[in-house]
Order: C-alpha cells, then sequence, then structure tokens
C-alpha cells in the first residue's frame, strides 16, 4: 500500500502557489489552445459537423491521455514542439471512440459529462461522421506536426492506427458489446486492458517514441500504463455504481449493469485490493521508467484524488480540490 | 465527342489475347491478394469484427480507386513495391465508408452488391466496428509498407486523412444528408465532387506523390480526376434511377428520389451532354499528364464500356464483356 501513502501521495499538493499546479495548469492550456486552433469553429451556423466536432472535444473531459503524454515526455526530457500536437491527436481519438460508445446500438448512453451525448444533440448521422472526421483529423495532425524526424512519424501513425484499430479499441468495444455478460474473469481483464489501458498505453508509448527512448524504458511505461489503466478502469465501475447519482457523476449510470465488471465478478472488498495492487505495480514501473522524476508521478496523484485512502471511490472528481484541473 | 469515339474508345478491348486485358487482370489479382493479407480471416467463427471488415471489403467491388492508382502510377513510370499496399488503403477508406452510408441513419440501404449491406448481415455496432477499424488499418498500411521515402509517407499519410476528413468525404456525406432537396446547381456539384471525386482525386493525388512527380502533372491528374468523378457520379445517377431493376443493378435504387441530384437539377438531357462534357474534359487533362501512355486511359474505357456512346446509361455492368474485372 505504499501507493495510497508514499509515492503516489499528494497531501502537499493543496499547498499554495504549488509549482507543480503551476506547471500542470500551463501544460492543459497550452493542449486546450492547440485542440481549438486545430479545430475550428467554421463560422458557419449550419455546420452542425463542425460543432459536433467541437462539442465532443473541447471544454470538457480529464484530458488524463494527453496530459499523461506530455508529462511522460517531460520526465523523459523530451521537449518536442511537436508534442501538444500529438496530445491533441490522441484525445480526438479518444473523444471519437466515445462519441461512437454512446450511441444507441452501442452504450445507448443520453448523457456524458453532464451534457446530452453528441447524437443526441446533433443526430445519429452527424455523430458518426463527427468521430470518423476526428478520427481522421489525428491521424492528419501525426502527419504534418512540426519538427519530427521522418522515421519517428512513421512510428507514430503506425502506434496510433494500431491503438485504433481491430486489434486495439475496437476490439475492446466489440468485445465489451458482445462479449456477453457472463465473462470469466480473464476476459473482463482483458476487455478492460483493450478498452482503458489502450488509450493510456498509446499516451506513453507515444511519448517515449516522440522522445527516442530506449526499449526498456518503453517497456517499463507501457507495464506502469497497463496497470494504471487497470486501476482507472475499476474506478470508473465503482463511479459507475447505480448508488450514484447521475446529476453528481454527470453522465448514465447504471449502464454497466448488464455488463461484467471486476466488481460484479469479485464483489466490493477484492475489486478494492485489486486497484490497490495495480496502483503499487504502477508505481514500481514508473520508479524503472523514470527513476524519481515527479510529473507523471504527480499526475497519478492528482487523478485519483489527495490524502490517500481510497476516497475516491464513488467521490465526484468535481469535488476534489483541482477541480478546475480534473473535471468530470 | 472525341471521348466516346476517340482515346477513350475500347472497340479492341474485346480482341483474344488483348496484352491489356492481361495486364489489368494481373493487377486486379495482385490486389486482391494482397487485400485478403492485410485483411486476414481470425479463424474464430465469433470474431464478426473481423468478418465484417473483410465482407465489406473482399470479393466484390469494381477496385476503381485501387486499379486507377495502380495504373496512374505505372503510366508515370513508378514501380514502388508500395504501390498495391497504398492502393489497398484507398479501397479500405472507400469500403469503410459505404458501410457508413449504408447504414440506417444514413442512406439505410439494405443491398449492396447484391448481398444484404453489412449493418444487416452484422447488426449496426458490429458496422460502425468494422468501419473505424478499416479506416484505421488503411492509415496502418500506409505507416508501415515497404520501400517508401520517410517524407514520400508522410505525405501519403497527410493526403489520407484530408480525404477522409470534414474536408473531404465525411463532409461530402455531411451535405448529402444535410443538404436538403433543394440544393442548387453548384451545390449538388460540390458535393458531388467531394462524395466521388474525393476518392477519385486521392487515387492519382497518391499515384502522383508515390512517383513523385512534379507539380504540374499532379495538378492535371488532379483535373483528370475531378472530371471523371463528375462523370461516374452522374452515370451512378443515372443507374440510381427507380426505372433500374434491384436485381440487375444490386443495390437499392431509387433511393436518392428525395435527394439532389444533376438529373433532377437538369434533365435527362442536358445531364447526358455534362456527362459527354466531363469525359471530354478528363481525355484533356490526362494528355497534359501521362501524354499518350494507355494504361490509365484504356482503364476508363473499361469502365465506362465498350463500344463509345453512353450505352453503360441505365445498362448493368455485369453485362459487359469484362465482368469479370468490374464487378458492381
Amino acid at each position: 500500500m505504499t501507493t495510497m501513502t508514499g509515492r503516489f501521495s499528494g497531501r502537499d499538493m493543496e499547498m499554495a502557489g504549488d509549482p507543480w499546479l503551476a506547471e500542470l495548469a500551463a501544460i492543459r492550456h497550452a493542449f486546450e489552445e492547440r485542440m481549438a486552433q486545430l479545430l475550428p469553429d467554421s463560422g458557419n451556423g449550419s455546420d452542425t459537423l463542425a460543432a459536433a466536432m467541437r462539442a465532443g472535444t473541447l471544454g470538457a473531459g480529464k484530458r488524463m491521455r494527453p496530459l499523461l503524454l506530455m508529462l511522460v515526455a517531460r520526465d523523459l526530457g523530451c521537449a518536442s514542439p511537436a508534442l501538444v500536437d500529438i496530445a491533441c491527436a490522441v484525445e480526438m481519438v479518444h473523444a471519437a471512440s466515445l462519441i461512437l460508445d454512446d450511441m444507441p446500438c452501442m452504450d445507448d448512453a443520453m448523457l456524458r459529462r453532464g451534457q446530452p451525448t453528441i447524437h443526441v444533440q446533433y443526430g445519429e448521422d452527424v455523430a458518426i461522421l463527427a468521430s470518423v472526421a476526428l478520427l481522421s483529423r489525428a491521424f492528419g495532425v501525426l502527419a504534418t506536426a512540426p519538427g519530427i524526424r521522418p522515421e519517428v512519424r512513421a512510428r507514430l501513425v503506425a502506434k496510433l492506427a494500431e491503438t485504433v484499430g481491430s486489434q486495439g479499441l475496437v476490439r475492446g468495444q466489440f468485445e465489451d458489446l458482445r462479449g456477453g455478460g457472463q465473462r470469466s474473469e480473464a476476459e473482463i481483464a482483458s476487455t478492460n486492458e483493450l478498452k482503458t489501458g489502450v488509450l493510456l498505453g498509446v499516451s506513453v508509448d507515444m511519448a517515449a517514441i516522440l522522445a527516442e527512448t530506449d526499449d526498456c524504458v518503453a517497456e517499463s511505461l507501457r507495464a506502469f500504463a497497463l496497470a494504471a489503466g487497470h486501476a482507472f478502469q475499476i474506478r470508473d465501475d465503482f463511479q459507475d455504481d447505480p448508488a450514484n447519482d447521475t446529476s453528481v457523476t454527470g453522465k448514465d449510470t447504471g449502464k454497466d449493469l448488464g455488463k461484467a465488471t471486476l466488481i460484479n465478478a469479485l464483489g466490493f472488498e477484492e475489486a478494492r485490493k485489486r486497484l490497490a495492487r495495480h496502483l503499487d505495480e504502477a508505481d514500481r514501473c514508473l520508479t524503472d521508467a523514470i527513476g524519481s522524476k515527479q510529473r507523471t508521478r504527480r499526475f497519478v496523484d492528482t487523478l485519483f484524488g489527495q490524502g490517500g485512502g481510497f476516497r475516491f471511490a464513488g467521490r465526484p472528481l468535481a469535488a476534489t480540490p483541482d477541480r478546475h484541473l480534473v473535471r468530470h
């Protein structure tokens, strides 16, 4: 349990004038500005395609993946001008996947982040088109981001394609929808890895590719991302518990009732223990990769809430002191 | 009218032992083999995602775009080993767009190429996921195709992203769905350019990028593709006429009744004249780009049917002598 009280503890984060919080806020600000530049308002009121793309990406979301990417890259000593663009590409893919996940033929969600989902706002046709356009934009951004060596660029594109495709996000959603409610623990873990781990994995992978780090470091980072992904998935399962109020969590809760989750499979207490083990593992792998560097470590702290313990479980993130940084 | 009786005439194509037909058949064979390699059968009967991806791409379709790409590249003197891979990527994008176009929230088509559409066969969720997986696979293929200079690879990725995205195919489908039935001739032409021209355009653009041709040639090729795209769109409008029998055309006809087409806007005869003018323009631009080279020119002939005149209009392509090459 070193995880929640030791290296991943963030008790001191609420101190006034914390330079870490200032750095995180600056990184997030740069990211939001760049996203808005890459997805400009068309200025045409009837262009609901552009509006849907912007609604799906701008002004909301935890930004967990792009911030993780930028912080890991900085911890690896990378200061490439392309960093923020690569982060935007990863977030566009994440947003595209959420738009599709919410569709009536998939999770049939009406609310996300306290707002009507994209297909509810703009129609199913526009939602699908916006999602495809965001995916394409992500690849376009990778192809044109400034100051990337050509070999590195090709690796980034290949990595993103692999992340989205039939062995990545798409496969995870497919297994989640079509795998049925009676899957084994191993099958659930595999789906969780695909759905959550993949986009955390791609964040650290992209950072490692851009930083041109060695394979050993890249592997440790990948192991960190997988462990953290498992932890986040269990946390999300707790947050999706029907006991939570929609008005607090900002999304449709209880949608997973018919689905196989680790909480359903293992029970509440065992799931909490698993979560702690995953965080311990994440911490260990992170040390292997970046030693005592603090950005990534403190960011994980920020995401899981301050003060140690499992206070995040069932607790809306908006109630944490850093709500301006980590929106739900 | 030089188009139908002169350079684009293919009267001699039915001659026995025509080396052109042999070359076209060999190119098509290599393409089909590579597509099947890139989208392998998972060997798992419950993997309907892989099955849907294969059903959407393999064994059917005119293959107009990939064949055009490979023939233009050959006419430009390019013999890159990556050629067939790039052609596969373009066809995957085309297949992905057809799967989505057929969805209930879009064109709501039940039949394509004589078969139930992908969402009818596999469900809407799997159809969407298969489409996204095909798009991603296309980018992945570009990122990893053998023997491409890094700068060329980045240009190929950027071009494909631009082709799919919110200014390309997605925009065309959006305007088609949401533009309404009372659009002006200019608006219809613009949508046609986006929907059909874009994927012909990307075929010649990708060929020009891979062949590393000069800008002037690339521009002439692009003008050729746009003109040919307009011609194909009008031809498709004729084929979609409700007078055609579904059992002959293999797809839902009459779906465009509520949509704005050039035939509706201009009348039958004027649309035929436009078609002839577009083919003349295509021929002229092609001469500017590749001089007297014959592959691309004869391929256009093949697509529009042999013997001159407008015999293709309303006539199923399957009835042409080259039905083994050009499936509908």
